[in-house]
């Protein structure tokens, strides 16, 4: 496996807990690092020397109490000096694979997008992806070195598949979309391009960077759900994003909450995704108004326009999706649940539906969580693979062991 | 409110962490404490000192590495002092709550039960029960004063009830199987006996009690889930348990899995509890069998000789319990499952249906987790209802607040 290009001087698990406040919580000063973790003030300082001698974080200048959140906990008036990462002293590349496109994108430490690329797949073969993956990557590589724009040193490239992945050896298991199967797409890029690879299912990738750099520094817990050409789900519960002990979590797409007649794209009756993907509104869309060769944007037109088959169609979807929202809250009960669209252009078709389903079966407290819409591009999922490299970077985790 | 009896030199949140250890994975060594926590040994050093000193825990007599969990870890031959907690040093009481019985527990500190005792409810009132509570709260006071057999003092009440329970302010929101809302019970029986009082929902006191004296101390997640006149399941992920952001986490029993013309106790639809309830079975088979007068033991004789209509019943919440635990799996990836009937005279009757329908639905390798059968007696509910107060007592929450 490739080395790191720039180890962080991190010696205990309390600086990687200071270097975790200040990169998601900064600027920070020291008192609240302290406060915030438990730490003595004495084990703040020692742990941040090391970091602002070898220019991953910086003292701001020092500004008065009323410019920092939390000023009320530091006493009026006084000066402080809160420490912030300085977004310049690494780089990464996060990439998404899609059964069509890959979609990479370069950021900075704190995750800031600094350059985004496209390239078209002619297929999925393993062979024809991991090449166009190395190609992409090697192009963004390329845009890090411009002299007019310095950016940090590259310390480690990200990938984001849908699908059953085991981050931790960094290889794909089982990636229906893909038709993947046992992928070491680590090991495969990282030979190609003699970089550090992080491999992660796709919908945890995003929940991570929502955690870290998201809203997810201001809830407890919280939810991202996916709803697009499959319906996914990452779940940040008691400080940490539920990875599952053999890797599975937030398959809220295959929750059997459908009728049974209808077979999943993974095989199993019931899923919710037989009745709420975007393929399966389309097919039912196709079949109900007896137009196989409707596309979804001509079907989301039809719906629009207010044509009953269509309507029952995402009407459908949004009553599954709804009871499936109910579920996963009466189960884990999250503060806030993010419902991010690949485009937001027929949410509204299914909206109304999938609330009043989810009041339906929310269960007492559970439905006082905040619904959020949001509207996820591509590019967002390449920044959540980012995110993965960071927080693997940050943490000492494979391939960054310490 | 009460004040504590028996207050813990607990300054910090170290102090905490290091009791924790010791009172959950001891006798352990300070190196270990040290390992396991990212402390400095000075640290742990100095947290134990005060404990030592105030009685609550004590230097095993020394061992050699052969003796102590880990050792590899220890290098070879070297003896080693572990540390262990005083079990007497203070005593607790656990009650569960009933609509037909309250049963109350007294417990060391590590929740090994001393006693046990049981007492009939006429009603369900919270006059009554709040009544009848104190009653036994102070039979169970009394049987700590045995001269024969000395116990610590008393530092608190833990009560568990069904139900939506806000932990933090002591009272039952919403049981519907009590009848009950809004009753501030923590507040009621702390007035009764002058104790500090812990009020918790019953799956989640089980899966505290699971998680820091059963199978939590070896496994990385798990779920607790309880089949009998509810179906309730407590989650342990990502080092704690899963409490809900609104107080509602764990609601099993009311995923809306089952039939949506079935209404369920809590006023929604297709709850899988309407079906898979004792009460629910119950019903199906008076039912289809044309015996209204057949109670619980009745039906599932019948069932165990083989009456089509019986199994049916059975083979039905079989097959709902196991889609539900199928979802959870889904969406929380647990590493374990502990199935925790009430009984298990009837178990066999839907294992087999409920094993199936789990297979048909867990996705990928969230179907490899472990299901494991564990008879469950109300004393273990009370148990449970005493290691929350042990929790709490430990980590200086409400109203242990320090
Ligand atoms: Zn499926
Ligand atoms: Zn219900």
């Amino acid at each position: 496996m490739p080395k790191p290009n720039r180890p962080l001087p991190l010696g205990t698990p309390a600086g990687v807990e200071v270097l975790t406040k200040i990169l998601t919580q900064g600027p920070i000063p020291r008192v609240q690092i302290a406060r915030r973790t438990g730490l003595s003030q004495a084990a703040v300082t020692k742990a941040v020397a090391p970091l602002i001698d070898a220019g991953f974080v910086t003292d701001h200048p020092a500004v008065t109490e009323e410019t920092v959140p939390g000023r009320s906990e530091l006493g009026i008036g006084r000066p402080v000096s809160p420490l912030t990462v300085v977004a310049d002293s690494v780089s990464v590349i996060g990439l998404k694979v899609t059964p069509t496109d890959l979609i990479g994108v370069t950021t900075d430490f704190k995750a800031g997008i600094r350059a985004v690329r496209h390239r078209q797949l002619p297929d999925t073969s393993v062979g024809t992806v991991l090449e166009r993956l190395a190609d992409l990557a090697s192009e963004l590589i390329g845009t890090l070195e411009d002299k007019t724009d310095p950016a940090g040193p590259l310390v480690g490239i990200g990938v984001a598949v849908s699908g059953d992945v085991d981050a931790g050896h960094g290889y794909v298991r089982d990636s229906p979309f893909m038709g993947w199967r046992n992928v070491p797409v680590a090991e495969l890029l990282g030979e190609k391009l003699d970089v550090p690879v992080v491999v992660s299912n796709d919908v945890r990738a995003l929940t991570v960077a929502e955690h870290w750099f998201g809203v997810g520094v201001d809830a407890d817990s919280f939810a991202v759900v996916t709803i697009g050409s499959g319906v996914g789900c990452g779940l940040y519960v008691n400080g940490e994003v539920v990875q599952g002990a053999h890797g599975v979590s937030g398959e809220l797409g295959h929750l059997p909450l459908a009728p049974g007649n209808l077979v999943c794209t993974c095989g199993r009756r019931g899923c919710v995704e037989t009745v709420a993907s975007s393929d399966a509104i389309l097919a039912r869309i196709r079949e109900t108004t007896g137009q196989p060769e409707l596309d979804l944007s001509g079907a989301i037109q039809l719906a629009h326009r207010g044509d009953a088959h269509a309507r029952e169609a995402f009407d459908r979807a949004g009553e599954v999706i709804g009871s499936a929202l109910a579920a996963m809250v009466n189960l884990v009960g999250p503060e806030l649940v993010v419902i991010a669209g690949e485009g937001v252009a027929d949410y509204d078709l299914y909206d109304q539906r999938m609330r009043q389903t989810f009041a339906e079966h929310a269960f007492g407290a559970a439905g006082d969580c905040r619904l959020m819409l949001r509207s996820h591009t591509f590019d967002d999922w390449a920044r959540g693979a980012a995110a993965t490299v960071i927080r693997s970077y940050v943490r000492g985790e494979s391939p960054f062991k310490r």
